[in-house]
Order: C-alpha cells, then structure tokens, then sequence
C-alpha cells in the first residue's frame, strides 16, 4: 500500500522535519509589534520557500504590515480538484516574558506532565500546525511526484492582529484563489479527541448610548424627579433575556434551525462535563436557554452578552449625581443563517421600543460575521473521518465552536467555498500565554493524519 | 418704634457694611488649595474681628487645615436663650477664572439683568450671606447696647471642602456649645420668594460589586452558559422600582411619614412650575413616583438613584468578554425618621435576595445623613415668618430641599437644637460658578430682615 510508503518517508524526515520547525520557531514573526516587522518578513520568505520546495509559483502580497504569502501551482491540472490551504505564519508576543521556563525563540524539546512537548512560541499557534501539512505533502510529493489536486497556499502574517488585511485580499483576488474547498490546521482536539470543526458561531457587537438630561444632574436636587439613563439602560439589559434564558428581543430567533437529531445525539455522547467546564473558571451552575444543554447553548445556539457597561461616577468614593448618559456594550453570537444585519435592526427596534420617556438612544456598530456552517455529508469531511480514525484509533468528534473564526466566514462569503477545520492542538496548549507547547506525537501524529487525507483523496 | 431705629442705623452704615463686606471678599479664602491657607487664616481672623467688635470672646480652633472661629459671651444671662449662628468664611476656587467678567476678588458694584448686584467669588455664598447677620447685630447693639440673646457664633473654613473637621468640634465641644436653637444664612429664595428652610432631606450611599467567575471569559466561549454579573446587576437595578416609580425595597417606606394637609396645601400654593423645571434640564416628564408633584418628591419622598455603574470593557471598539465583575454606586436621599442604617441594611438584604446562582456581592458603604426636619410651630420660626413679611411684603415659603446641608443634621444630633434656615441668595447668583454675584437688595434687606428678627425675639 503506497499509504505505508508515504508514512514511512515521513518517519524517515522525522528528524528533518522537526530541525525545519526549529529554524521556523526562532523567527521572532511578532506581528502586533512592528519591531519585528524584519522578523514577519523573514518568516514570510522561510514559508514561502517551503512552499516553493513543493513546485508552487509563490508570490508576497503587500496589503497590511506584513506580507501575505501566496502559492499556486504554475500549470494546474483541470481535471483534478483544487484545494486551498490557509494558516500564519505570525505569533503572539510571548509577554510576560519572565513567566517561561525557556526563552520563547529557542524552541527545545522537554517531558512536561509524562508527555514528550516542543516548547517554544508558535508552536502550537501556528507554526507547528501548517507544517504538519506542509511536511506531509513533502512526504506523499516524495512518493508519488503529484499531488492528487491542485494545491494553493494562503499563509498570512497578521492573523494575532485579528487579519485586517486577509478579507480585502480575498476580495481583490478572487479569481486567483478559485478553489473547491479550504484546508485549515489551525484547530485542536475538543474533550481529548481528535475533532473536525463543523459549526462556529458568527458574532456580532453594538455599543448602546443612552442620554437623557443635558447634564448631570445633583442627585439631591433632581433625585426623585429626572430621568436616570443608568436605571433606563438596567431595563432593556434586563428585558433582553426571560426567565429561562431565551432572548426576548422580537424576530431574534426567525433564523434560528433546530439541531438535527443526529447531530444532537453524536454531541450527547460527547459526555461533556459541565461541572468541571462551569467548575474551572469558578462557576456551578448554566446561564443558556433552559432546556439546552452546555454544549448546545454554546455551539448551536444564539447568545446576547453584555460586555462592558459604564455611566456617571464610577471613581474613590461617591459623587451624588444622576448622569447625563450611560453606555453598554452588547455582542451577539449569531447560528445559521442568522444575519448580523438583520439581528443589529431586530436589536435597535427593542432598545427604541423600550426607551422610556425622556431618553434618546444612538448606536455605534461593530463588524458582523456570519455563523460558519460546514456540511458533515461532503466528501472531505468523510475522507478527514477515516482518516482521523485509522491514525488516532478513534472516531473524531464533529464539534462546534462558540466562538467565530472570521476567516472561515470570508472563504465562504466571498470565495463561497466550505472550510475543513482540523488541528492537533490541545487545551494544555498554552497558546498566547507562557510556556506555548506543541505535543511532538501532534506534530509527527498531525502530518501522517494529513498524508492519509492526501492519499484517501488520490484513491477517490 | 425702637425697629425704626435699628432699621435707621443700617440704613446710615449702609456705605460702611459695603465696604466692610469688600473688605472680606477681597481676601482670597479657598480652602481647598493649600496655597491659600495663609489666606484662609486672615479671613478667619478678619471674621473673628468682627465677631469681638460684637463683644463675644473668640478664639480660633485648629482642628482642620483651616481654624474654626468660635465666638462666646464673656458673662453669659442665664435668663436669657442662647442662639448659635454657623457660616463659613471660605469659598469655591474662581476657576475657570478666564470666565469671568471681573478678578473675582476685587468686588465691584454692577448692573446685571436691571438689578445692582455685587460681583466677587464668596459674595453670596457665604462672605455676604453671614455680614447681613453681624451687620444687623451692630446695629441692635448701637441702639441697644445687648441682643436679646446669648450669641455664640461658629464660623468654619472648610466647608467648601465638605466641613471634614466640624462634626468632629461639635462632638468634642458639646458643653461650649450648648445652645437652644441655631440660626444659619446660607440658603436663597425659592420661587423667587423669601423662604424658611423646614425639611431637608438626608443621604446615604453604597457602591454594590457583582462577582461571577474567577476571571473575565471569553463571550464565545462562555456566552450562553456563564453568568454575567452585569446582567445580574441590571436586574437588581430594574427591581429597585416599579412602574409607578415606587421603590420596591421591602421595608424601605417603613419610617416614611404622610406630608402633612396643611404642608401639601402650602407647597401646592407656591404654583412650583414643573415644566420650566424640567425644560432647564432637557426633560419633560417626572420620573419620580406617581400620585406626588415634583415638589412632593424632591421635598418629602424618598428616592434612590444610581450614580454611577461600571463593569467589564469600555474602551474604544470592542472586547468579546463576560465579565468577571460589575459595580453600582447608589445613593438614597431619605426623609423624616428614616434611619441610614436601617436603609443600608434593607438594601444589602433585597440585593442578597435577587442575587444569581453564581453570583457573590460586596458593598461599600459611605456616610450617612439623617433628614433635618424643622418643626414649624416653633417660636423663632413664626418670629423669621413675620419678620420676612414685614421686610419683603410677601409670606416667605416653608420649603422643602432634595439635597442635605450636613452641619443640620450634625447640630441635631450632637447638640440636639433644630436650626433656623433663611438667606437672600437667589437661583442666578452663580454660586460655585464664575461671576459669583448677591444683590445688593439681598444684602441690605438681609440685613434689616435679621434686625427685625432680633428685635422681635426680644419683645417675645
């Protein structure tokens, strides 16, 4: 079986592969800080010099701070799929600097909790990850000389700074990034399995003003008789949800599909344990929608939060007034079809409607982005199924994410193709914090579960 | 009539207690800057002068940053009452002094809105307000050589500050104290009418902090299913009133007397404009409770307001988080018989009772001042009610005031006299503000107003 070739070459390299990602760690690729700007652009010309080494035309797109590196192949082969694979190359900062063991930039192994990990920052955000990949195609390339689809490349650099030039690439390049399906390994396990990411909720935030008289008032004086736009904040916060969890605000669930049965049935023998999900940040007991469990409410099921609040005097001490205005801050996390624009208009129309006399409401918004929905029957989906399982001995779990990777959402809206999220990282991770680790079984364990994606879609 | 007399004599020093009263504006006491504190002192000594001059011994006490003057008779009649009047001798800061039109201490005479009015920083708050009393008591000593009184006098120098140090005087010099009834000049005309002080009502103040989880979470990873303590906060602030405007506080209107007919009757006579109010301020409507005119509400009701509320992200953009805490600040103003800390402790029990499942709250409680009310049956204050109709030609308002005047409450209950409450401020003397002005009628007929009260209480 060619499979066992491809494994075996990349058992071969393991030692080659692991010194590659060594030289990939020690570039100090800090996005945010543009000290390290030199740094982005040395770690964009390293990637895109692998990717070259697998004969892709590889070009540096300057949109933002740092480089977007794009690979195509130079003569594509009609006949076959084309497929997109996306990661970055950046990495946090590694402040607070003196909480790591070892310097961040000289990655090493080390034996952390019984278990063989590379320490080093990136590791496991994203470095570590997209070579797992890259590393594979290296292998089943070395075997087979083709890959059984057109490959292109998107690694970007500013992915820590929240990919402010990602969207717009895509929409200037969209014939350039014509694809059939995306490739991302940028993801982990859920519950200590391996895991494909099917669902990610979409978010969207407003900022809520509410003024009402045309100063602050002595709370003597006017204590009893003016309008508090606080107390007037407090009721719609208040109103937004009922007893049992559920969003009051009217046509905020229009859109909103129930979980199908099987999907229902596949999270329900995830035994997820609320206790210690809830237990571990010090809470006991659900706030979702009565009737859901955790898992539901957090991956299939819209939320509101109020994320910050603020209005009158809030330093030393007390200052006796009634305040001119109050703020608030909402974010919604949005399911299927749910549109961020429709719910921001379902949203203003409760705030309005629930403004009591004497108070004027305005509005900033934040971006919206949609729910990402992957469909568990496409081809590459099952193909990444048996592929998890012949690797890791074990049924990966079709998870759901609560929270929005915005990137999924652009390759859907704008190049309107679905995404396969798989990773290998794992809670104990310790991304964007000290100590970043990337188990060594992920890494060598991630590149064969790619090789067997590679060769189950040559055997399809 | 020996009135004619006194009156006669103020009428001819007329051009003496101006100059006098400049004299004392001119002298730059703001206490709350350090660097006036030699300024300070000479205005306690230029008032201590005065008080001497009046044949009371005085001496200065250091208890603050500023003396506290206090003036005695050297042989006290022990047949005759003895009657205390406070004031303070220092001011607001001029800032921001390039709004005004004149230096705020080099006094001048002006003509503003076809009214003479003396235009200098403390002019009606209090420098001019306390010289009406002295001026008034040189004059009866002019023609009668001893006031029908024991006077002693407590002029303060920090109450622009807050009057941290008189409490602590008036505990520690009970016995010097001693006293049947206070007289204070540091209130206005309401309505435009000249008016008695009868009810003021009393404060207190807590700040509420709402924990939740261990640390601020991420809103997609915990939003619908992690409490959110500010939503809890809201839902204890909404549950403060009803509908009605009723505070829901279980035992909270315990203590809360009915205002009387004949009060009701007189506040409903003053004609008090509810919608000019309101429209100076940018309302329209009363938010205060139902079934009571504002005046009813500012005056004798009870109410709580929340000062100041805080929680989670406020900055620029936005940050998807749940937060870990939130914070309230709330003051109550309270009436007649309401105790603070029975108001604090009814408080901290209904917010207990509405508290989440995984919600913990602490509070911080500030000072509390009890309501002062005034009985208006007493002697002296028929004796001001008369005497304001003979001097203004109009019966002067028993009013009513939403805020607190500390030192009434603390001469209650330290001393245990009532106080009466009468000036010549009005609503457009700036007070606090730049072009501080009194007018000069206000200071005149203030004056022969405090004369025609003397000369009745020694006729009584």
């Amino acid at each position: 079986m060619s499979i066992a070739k491809v494994l075996s070459d990349l058992d071969l390299r393991k030692e080659d592969s692991l010194s590659k990602l060594f030289e990939f760690l020690r570039i100090k690729s800090i996005s945010t800080d543009l000290h390290y700007k030199e740094d982005c652009r040395s770690a964009a010309d390293w990637i895109g010099n692998e990717i070259s080494n697998l004969g892709l035309s590889v070009k540096n797109y300057a949109i933002g701070d740092h480089p977007i590196v794009f690979g195509a192949p130079p003569n594509p082969n009609k006949s076959k799929p084309t497929y997109l694979f996306y990661g970055h190359y950046d990495v946090q900062p590694p402040d607070p600097i003196e909480l790591w063991e070892f310097n961040p930039f000289e990655p090493r192994i080390l034996n952390r909790g019984g278990k063989q990990v590379i320490h080093g920052r990136g590791s496991s955000d994203d470095k570590g990850q997209i070579l797992t990949f890259f590393e594979a195609c290296r292998s089943f390339l070395n075997i087979h000389e083709e890959l059984p689809f057109n490959l292109k490349v998107l690694i970007e650099g500013e992915e820590e700074c929240g990919s402010p030039s990602t969207s717009e690439f895509l929409k200037e390049n969209k014939n350039l990034l014509t694809c059939d399906y995306a490739l991302i390994c940028d993801t982990g396990f859920e519950q200590g399995k391996p895991s494909i990411f099917t669902m990610l909720r979409g978010e969207v935030s407003l900022k809520i003003n509410i003024k009402a008289a045309t100063t602050d008032l002595h709370s003597g004086l006017y204590g009893g008789a003016a309008t508090n736009p606080i107390k007037a904040l407090s009721s719609i916060i208040n109103n937004i949800h009922d007893k049992n969890g559920r969003i009051q605000i009217p046509n905020f669930y229009d859109d909103v599909i129930s979980l199908n049965k099987n999907q229902k049935e596949q999270w329900a023998s995830l035994n997820f344990d609320e206790k210690k999900f809830l237990n571990d940040v010090g809470l006991s007991s659900s706030a979702g929608e009565k009737h859901y469990s955790i898992i539901e409410n957090l991956w299939s099921r819209p939320s509101c939060e109020i994320t910050g609040i603020s209005g009158g005097y809030t330093g030393k001490g007390f200052k006796t007034i009634i305040p001119a205005e109050a703020f608030a801050n909402v974010s919604f996390r949005l399911v299927k079809d749910q549109n961020p624009e429709k719910i921001k208009a379902c949203f203003r129309n409760f705030v309005r409607n629930m403004l009591p006399n004497d108070c004027k409401v305005s509005f900033i918004e934040g971006f919206g982005t949609r729910a990402s929905v992957v469909s568990s029957k496409s081809k590459i989906i099952s193909v990444a199924k048996e592929a998890l399982i012949e690797e890791w001995g074990v049924a990966p779990i079709l998870a759901g994410a609560g929270a929005s990777i915005p990137i999924v959402t652009d390759l859907k809206d704008i190049l309107g193709v679905d995404s396969l999220l798989i990773g290998f990282g794992k809670d104990e991770d310790n991304i964007h914090a000290p100590n970043e680790q990337y188990e060594l079984e992920s890494f060598f364990k991630g590149a064969n579960t790619w090789a067997r994606i590679i060769e189950k879609l040559k055997l399809n």
